[in-house]
């Protein structure tokens, strides 16, 4: 990982490691209000309330804090992964539970998820690689549990897994275009209707040519 | 519209608006290559092959420039919600029949899609607010043939029809994100997944607390 270590250490650990997370908010905050582009390290000082200088104690360069908030997210959302993985159950209703944690997630953390969609093509070399194998990481993830779903039968042997995914996953990842904080419906609500079609979009999507299924009971 | 008009005709109109056509094909693909910020009216004149004085017989600036494209856009896709409201037929099917219109209108002209999603923040004023409303009319049609859906009885009464919106048109627009000319399937084939996709969203999504269909027929 790109990060400075190291040699200027000189406060204790959990008061550095406290400030070094108030360091990744600040810029969360001042990368998503102005830009990545247009903000500057100076931004991010002005907002932690230190000199400019002192900043390089937990960051090498801008770059590198846009880097770390990318890095802390994935961690994030793998642990979410790890969480579902770790219980039993079909595939169909494991993701539902993956997707109403990290839709919930994407909620809480609205301005970072903002910014891990929009400014990702601001890194570069290894950093760059680095960030576009974690998103694979978690496409595979959705993709493995799609296809343990279809062999288990609660999605049609015709729906193409890599489409479904692309679609299941664009849906989510459009959050951040139309949400905002103080809505009338709670980020466990919304978390909870986006689960359910995504689970509703792989059981209710069938090929043109299967017999039409009975229309949803209670409608009207 | 903040368009020039009028004054600086000298070509025969339908030579102008060839050219003019051609000049608005070469602004989607500079800006699209080098990202709208970074673009200049002199890349597309080198683009279109022509001195960049010659542009402002066609447009006024730059900004001009993106909002044809975005206007013309957005004439595109009113035409394929007039062709389907011109259809008769159960509001879901018009839905089917709109989606896989409208996905095979992205990957046709996904660099003028990708533009559109992508760089609309950069309009101001007038500009701005033409195409933030222009939005809106793409997503009053949607959403009101996805209530008229609900009221023919193809979407349980509980699916909140606004989410259903945000979540089916995230789908759609993640299409640039992951789109690449010549891939395996055809536009047509993944038009018509990502259409039948919509209508398994909608059909397929039921309230939790609603008995469990049965599984699909067919599979495994």
């Amino acid at each position: 990982m790109p990060r400075m270590a190291g040699s200027k250490r000189e406060r204790p650990p959990t008061q550095r490691r406290n400030r070094e997370a108030e360091v990744v908010e600040a810029a969360i905050d001042v990368f998503w209000r102005k830009g990545y582009s247009a903000a500057t390290i100076q931004d991010v000082a002005d907002h932690v309330g230190v000199l400019k200088g002192s900043l390089y104690h937990y960051i090498s360069s801008k770059e590198d804090l846009l880097f770390t908030i990318f890095d802390e997210s994935h961690r994030q959302a793998q642990e979410i992964a790890a969480s579902v993985r770790a219980a039993d159950g079909p595939a169909i209703e494991q993701l539902r539970t993956y997707f109403e944690r990290y839709v919930r997630w994407y909620l809480d953390n609205v301005e970072r998820v903002s910014l891990y969609l929009n400014e990702w093509r601001f890194l570069t070399g290894e950093r760059y690689d680095t960030v576009v194998e974690q998103r694979r990481v978690n496409e595979r993830f959705v993709r493995g549990l799609v296809e343990a779903a279809q062999a288990e039968g609660d999605v049609y042997p015709d729906v193409d897994a890599k489409y479904a995914c692309f679609y299941i996953l664009g849906a989510v990842n459009g959050i951040p275009t139309w949400y905002r904080r103080r809505g009338r419906q709670s980020p466990a609500q919304i978390a909870r209707a986006y689960a359910d079609m995504v689970v509703g979009t792989l059981r209710g999507t069938e090929p043109r040519s299967a017999p039409r299924r009975r229309a949803p009971a209670g409608t009207v």
